[in-house]
């Protein structure tokens, strides 16, 4: 056992660094007791150093200069807070070079080069967590690596991106547009200036990839995760989605295919009875089954300082006991080589496909017979009271090869009395 | 590191330990490679033998002698899964006494014995885990030692009781009485032959004393926590409730109240939007919250053999790699002393009441000049048409002490024309 105590570099002092230094600062007795040593924070480090100001962090700490941090012999572990990729894992590797174990809730990076980065970690004998890149403060990368971890996962599904699902309950709630809603949401701090990550699916790709990668025990090529934001959705989407059962969530879905991984990030009709569908704003929750461990769902705050900061200081607690009692390197990655993604046109998924048509007698059979021709099976079809010579025709389709799908929608739009398809959603039961 | 395999004795093969011995055997090689080593069972023990064989336990495995497993210096790891107090503690103390790590699910002598067996562990330089002790897989304990274990928790609310949630549930969903739910469910193996443990609220209160040890870092006097069962839960007050926008649950409640603690365990109304009020069947959860981590709700199954076992298997798992790592002890209890629990006279609660009275003019006055008097404020009051000159009257009271309620209602029940209170139920916002 190791005496005196454990100290903390933090790189980047921003929403979630500067919450994690609060909770270091404001909980070190605690900290003290569960950890078996103090954590103190030697250095707080950002380019910004009006940050520092504001968090009150004494002059003695504040530094712009991460490479001291990094350097500083003192330290015994860096969290890099900044995001992205450069320079982030630039610090990352430097720091584990220079035999420092790693905490950082970089979603971004972790989806990347975790591998890689994991990889370097053992070969220096050191930490590296990220509890933080996933759900905020949701304890689903620990449950996954320790007390999951006897259990074969099949599925793993989750909303896992805050601003889309705030937008989506809004839009659900107040019966209100995207773009409306949207600006909103920027106002109010729930998006930011440029959304494009969130709202595009981006941000839940490089999640879902860190929980597949734990769940299903093999790395994840995020590049090759399929992905759809929520952009396309429109107020009439929800409409009808609530009127059959269901509602519309972003969804991260990954599956076991046989030897292959299914994994997927797009809108969803999703029944309102699912455990996820109650899950509102900001907040954010991941289901987990499998044959040993059954349904779970865990559920929390996605982002925010003080939450996700919980996370983060989970982690750094993980990596004190680790030095403390002389054992880093204790949970290294697991995961056994590089997972074969089923590619979407294989993926079978059921669908909600809305469109416009001429209101002439005709049309819907000939569009029925398209799909049936395409194989695509219809579950369950509305049509309402036409306007100006259009018609809106809502099809639920059963489930099936998305490729039938596809192919089915690109022949249907190629008919003459088939003015646009204005939606296509999945549905998942 | 340590080379080789880590050995496991299992105590008790019955549902969790037959649950564990299969997960060990069949999910043998994933458990090898998050554990850092082999997990294997070097002995199974139970008195019932035919336990043994329908396990297909190998014969060599076999045994009927508890003390040869602990006595077993090639044994790391003791699973004690017989449950009670008498033999499982001498087990335990045993094990720990011989140097071994101990995983256990037993709720009641965690409950009760958790903290000389902790400091034991202590002395002894092994892990004593117990994951599986509440909510079955619902990764709760590890969580809150782990993950939160920076956040200060002000408040732990489960349904930790899945016998008596599958009851309310068919209740609630049958309109059925208790007694009737309770008959099927024993037929159906969801409620055991003696269900006092469960229906009265004792097993909800061990698992309580234990989240709240946990929760709130103080040993726990689970003899004094409030404990009210569902046994006079009855029909119509689940269809009140529900027309109320409520459900009824059993919940185990702890908050902090300053210095104190205030455990409860009762049926409760509790908000029909509630993330806990969609909880069904034998589903059990535990919702958390605090200052820095917000809410946060963990569900799952909270029995059955494998779920549990896959908890269990979590905690070997946990202990092994502290084998392999040279780190048992690695987080030790850290509880600061022994709470002090707030008398339920002083809890503040506000309460559902339904009793009958005379049908006459005036009754109603009467009654509420005693609740009046006694300083219990009204929220809304329903009456319906009368029957044989008895009228129902529904209180819903505010929030205040429960001494308060508690004399009001004695008073009340002293009424000439009261003819009697049919239910008391707590209502949690």
């Amino acid at each position: 056992m190791r005496d005196g105590a454990v100290q903390v570099g933090i790189l980047g002092l921003g929403v979630v660094g500067g919450g994690l230094y609060q909770i270091l600062r404001d909980n070190a007795e605690q900290i003290r007791r569960v950890a078996g040593a103090s954590v103190e924070v030697a250095a707080a480090c950002d380019l910004d150093t009006e940050r520092l100001r504001e968090l009150s962090v004494p002059e003695a700490l504040q530094t712009t200069e991460a490479s001291q941090v990094i350097s500083n012999p003192d330290i015994d572990i860096i969290v890099e807070a900044i995001g992205g990729i450069s320079p982030a894992l630039n610090f990352v590797t430097a720091a584990i070079e220079a035999g420092k174990s790693v905490v950082t809730p970089n979603k971004e990076m972790i989806a990347k080069d975790g591998g890689e980065i994991l990889a370097l970690a053992e070969q220096h004998g050191v930490d590296v967590q990220f509890e933080g890149s996933v759900g905020g403060v949701i304890p689903i990368l620990r449950s996954l690596k320790e007390s999951l971890a006897s259990a074969r996962i099949d599925q793993i599904i989750g909303i896992v991106n805050g601003t889309t699902n705030y937008i989506l309950t809004e839009m659900s709630e107040a019966g209100a547009e995207f773009a409306e809603v949207l600006a909103d949401a920027q106002r109010e701090g729930y998006a930011e200036a440029d959304p494009t990550a969130d709202i595009e699916g981006i941000d839940a790709t490089n999640k879902l990839a860190i929980l597949a990668a734990l769940g299903f025990g093999q790395r994840v090529p995020v590049e090759e995760i399929y992905c759809e934001g929520i952009s396309g959705v429109t107020a009439a989407d929800i409409d009808y989605a609530n009127r059959m059962g269901y509602v519309i969530k972003l969804l991260a879905i990954g599956k076991r295919a046989g030897d292959e991984l299914e994994l997927r990030v797009h809108p969803a009709l999703l029944p309102a009875d699912h455990p996820l569908a109650t899950v509102r704003g900001v907040y954010n929750a991941i289901f987990v089954s499998g044959p040993e461990c059954g349904e779970i769902m865990l559920y929390g705050q996605g982002a925010g300082a003080l939450p996700t900061g919980t996370a983060v200081a989970g982690d750094v607690i993980d990596c004190a006991r680790n030095i403390v009692h002389a054992s880093r390197g204790r949970a290294p990655c697991t995961c056994e080589g590089e997972a074969v993604l089923r590619p979407m046109a294989e993926v079978e998924t059921s669908a909600y496909v809305r469109m416009q048509v001429a209101d002439r007698p005709g049309v819907l059979g000939q569009i029925a017979t398209v799909l049936g021709r395409e194989q695509v099976s219809i579950e369950s079809v509305i049509q309402e009271s036409a306007h100006d010579d259009v018609a809106e025709i809502v099809w639920v389709m059963h489930r099936g090869p998305e490729k039938h799908l596809q192919a089915a929608m690109s022949a249907i739009e190629d008919l003459a009395v088939v003015r646009e398809i204005s939606s296509m959603i999945r549905v998942v039961e």
